[in-house]
This record gives structure tokens, sequence and C-alpha cells, in this order.
């Protein structure tokens, strides 16, 4: 009797650690819940295909069921990113189609200082914030997901 | 008497000062609790040496003392960093570790449409999500932490 | 009477609709409150543009007056972003400032490993941590926003 109980015993406890094994290597899928979410994008390189990347990257996660209608997203310049919200430059529309989507544009300030570029330079539609760092950190103790692609 | 007061005050404050100073510089080590932690590591990049980069990483967390057996990782790959998952490309015998050590493989079914990729030209043990910025997202609201090396 | 309360109901319903979609478009600035925060920059290339680029971003984020005297920083390297801290480097003065500001500098000790490199060639004042990812992993679960320029 007391042999039969350690033999349960024991398969229980082998079925236990292979359930866990199993259960690390198994993907659990990330599933939304009934909240809103809010991202912040941040792009700090003047590289004509990063800035596209990032527009796309935004447009996809606005587009993944899981986020539809959900999704709050800012997307912010900071160094070299500022090229993204030059009058003179090509991504007025791509910009304006993202703005209709809520996408709300922010431009650090330290960096026209430092680059001596005045705001009259940069799109109507963008938002200013005194430092690009700054934002990131204070957004990330709001709660927002972060994503510099 | 007046006087001493005076000088037994300055110096507590001056204490106070000098160990709030010596506190601010101190380094104070980052600890383990005990409970599971969850990582997200991001390749969107095709470059060889990245990709070998980001595995080596993986590996290094996982063998830090103060993570050891309590370490989920998931490694996503959307954009270039679909290469890493393809069968054509060297990289089977390294994700197949990673595999044995529990690392979860996930790719982003956006990159696959827009690349014209069939599931089928990948590794059998890629999981999918439906996009790459969702997962990340949500992972991020999920408590996981977040790695892009 | 009918009419009138179906048009007042339209009204109302239409004003929420707008209010929102002028919600979602407009920006919210990030605004600090009254508590520490805590930052972890992260430097893992040999670049020396990155690294005068980070610790101008630390500065930033140091100056930002929604930040001010709240923020702790710690700086960390790993990978090739260890030649910020090696003694033969230029970067002494640049850190010696950042540390009076009170930023804490954490040098990854695999790397040390991995590149043959004995801590007496690294300055005085750095500090050490087992692995560069184990304390990004910890020190998002601890809460710290993480930055990696």
């Amino acid at each position: 009797m007391k042999k039969l109980i350690k033999v349960l015993t024991l398969s229980v406890l082998l079925t236990g650690l292979m359930s866990f094994a199993q259960e690390k290597t198994s993907y659990v899928p990330a599933k939304s819940i009934n909240q809103e979410y809010n991202a912040l994008y941040i792009i700090n390189e003047a590289d004509d295909q990063k800035l596209k990347a990032i527009i796309r990257n935004i447009n996809n996660a606005l587009e993944d069921q899981r986020l539809k209608d959900k999704l709050n997203v800012e997307l912010l310049a900071f160094g070299g990113g500022v090229e993204m919200f030059l009058k003179k430059n090509p991504y007025q529309e791509l910009l304006v189609k993202l703005k209709k989507r809520g996408v709300v544009m922010v431009q650090c300030e330290n960096t026209l200082r430092e680059k001596k570029i005045d705001k009259s330079e940069l799109f109507d539609f963008v938002n200013y914030t005194p430092s690009g760092n700054g934002e990131i950190i204070l957004r990330q103790y709001e709660g927002w997901a972060i994503i510099k692609p």
C-alpha cells in the first residue's frame, strides 16, 4: 500500500513537471482586453526608410484586430527625427493620413533649439514637448507602451 | 548654548544633505524577487550580426543567476527580422537550442503578406501573431519586459 | 414633440461623437507628478556619435522642468557600449560631469568576459551587473523607464 502511494505521488509530481515544461515552450498569444491602449512611437533618425517604416508600423498596429478602435498613438520626433515634420520634406500626405486616424504628432523643443529650427518650418498640426527624453520617461510612468522601430 | 544648538542643527542638516547626495550617486543593484519574469525580444532587421547578437543576449539573460528558472522569453520577428525563421537560412541549430531552453518563436503575419512569404518557408516550430506591433503593445500592457537589442 | 425629442437626441449623440473624435486627435501633454522617476539608459554600440548622443539625451532629461530634481538615471553599457567606460577612451570628462549630476554608471560583466577586458581598464566609478540583459528585464519589472537612444 505504501509503495502504491509512493508511485502515485511520483506520477503526480512527474505529470506536474512535464506539464510545466510543456507550458514553458507553448505560445500563449497576447490578447486584448476591453480597455484603451496608448502607444508612443519614437523616431530619432533622419533616415527616409526608417521614417516610412515607422508610419507603416503605426498603420499595422491601428489595423490589428486586437487593438481596433482601442489604440491611441502619439508619434514623437527628436534628434534627426525632426525631418519627418519639416514642411520642405515629402511626408505631409502620409502624416495627414495618420492624423485622420487620430495619431498625434509631437516634436521635441530641445532639438529645435540645438538645430536652430523655427516652429514655422514645421507642419501646423505638430504639437510640442519640452524634451523628447522627458516625454518618453513620463509616458512610461503613465503606463504607455513605447515603440522605437 | 544658543550657538551650540545652531552648530548642532547645522551639522544634522549637513549630514542629511550629504547622505542624500551619497544616496543619489550610489548604485542600488537590481534584484529579482520570487516571481516569474516575461521578456519579449524583438528582431526587425535582416542583419546577420544582429541576429546572432540577439540569440547571445537571450542566452545571457537566461543564465543570469537573478533570473535563473524564472524567465520566460518570446522572440518576435517582423520586417527584415523574418530572415531568422526562414528554413533556407543557417539559424536552425541556434534556434532549436533556444527552443530547448523554453524560448517561444513568433512571426508577424503582416510581414509575410507584405513580403509574399508562405508559412511553409518558415521552421515548423514558429508561431504567428497578426501584427508584430500589436504584439509589442499588448505584451507591454500585460507587464512584460521588452528588449530590442 | 416626438420629432423634437428625436432631433435633440441626435444632436446630443453627434456632439458626443464629435467630442470623442476631437479628443482622439488632440494632444494631452505628459505631466509629472510628485514622485521620483527612475530611468535606465542603454548603450550597446561602439559608435562615438551614439555615445555622445546618449550623454546629451541624459542631460536633456535631467534638465526637463517636468523631471527636475525628481529623476534618477542609471547608464548601462553592454556589448560594444563598453567603450564608453574604458580609461583609454576620451569620455572621462563627460562621464564625470554626469556622475556629479547623480548618474550611476553600470557595466555588464558578461561583456567583459566575452571581450577579455579587465575591470582595471575601466574608470573607478563604474559599477557592475552580472548581465546587462538581466538588468534591463529586472529594472522594467521594478517600474523603471527604459531608454535606448
